[in-house]
């Protein structure tokens, strides 16, 4: 039995930037929805935060933080600021990290190495922001 | 009823380097292929263009082509330029923002936030290219 | 007849960094396992290598991991290395070019550009690390 899911995710983070662990959101997700081989598709719905793959250790995370601001500054002379916006960095950010990840999923788990966790990367944040869960695959009753 | 189909388009900038809005065109695509619920691959089938999902703003596309000339500039003394390319910036343009999207398809829809669109990034154009779009999941008559 | 099969392969390279073309072990990946139309994810299960489409060429590989150099240095101080790791240049890196990316495959064949090859980025290697392939489509008997 094939089977396609979606469900949504709703990050409203308390920082500006921010990198929120999701491991055990999509395990559930992959729990709930059956999948038992395929694969999840996690997608930020927003273009001004990410979705990542790495280690779950704060002092890396903050690694992180300080070359994203290396890579794509905070500035206030980009053109996009002339809308009204003053966002461009996450943006920048967004594409220089990537926006979705796709998750294999073998006999029903995440298919992971030892150290492989998925956070959400919020760049733009302090209001609510969507994470979508996609699965595809055989079904657990297959 | 599951469905795997695949379409290509082809581009040929005017200018070198120019973001073209191709979200309308993968729309379509879905609807002539009548997925209802799945993924579509849209991949850049050259590795001096990108694929990305950013916002549509005139401003902000000049920010990240003025940014990804920052990142990886157009240099004279790349070792690949040896073979007789010049391009090699276009390489790493390719590199740092990617060069293929998976978009949801939820409903016969693509299952965007608000603000995201796709984009073809071409970063060495004047010259046909192709993207391929692949649909995998339930088609409409499922 | 719809199939989702799974595959891992293990690299130990000699130097600590390089890109290892894998093409081939993509490809025969996809005659063992018949899939005839679909997509296979390729996906490094390190945080610490990454997986790229592009040129083989050596002398853009060089150009490649020198930039890389520049974009996300190795530094001696980075805070992930009072954890006692010394490697938080190689998961800048695999944030930089990304992890992961998934292969269109149509009448059984990679479905690639001319120029279009797939490489594991070691950042930091002299050790077994994997990645996994997942195919996911119809299979040739169908």
């Amino acid at each position: 039995m094939w089977i396609s899911k979606t469900e949504y995710l709703t990050f409203n983070t308390k920082k500006e930037k921010e990198l929120v662990r999701i491991t055990d959101m999509v395990d559930d997700f992959v729990r709930r929805c059956g999948l038992y081989d395929g694969l999840v598709l996690v997608s930020a719905m927003h273009i001004t935060a990410g979705v990542i793959v790495n280690d779950w250790e704060s002092g890396l995370h903050q690694d992180i933080m300080e070359w994203l601001e290396d890579v794509a500054p905070v500035r206030s002379d980009y053109r996009h600021h002339r809308t009204g916006e003053t966002n461009a960095d996450a943006h920048l950010k967004n594409l220089t990290v990537g926006y979705q990840v796709v998750i294999p999923v073998t006999k029903g788990e995440l298919d992971f190495g030892p150290w492989q966790q998925i956070f959400y990367a919020e760049f733009d944040g302090r209001r609510p922001k969507k994470v979508l869960m996609k699965a595809l695959g055989t079904g657990s009753e297959a």
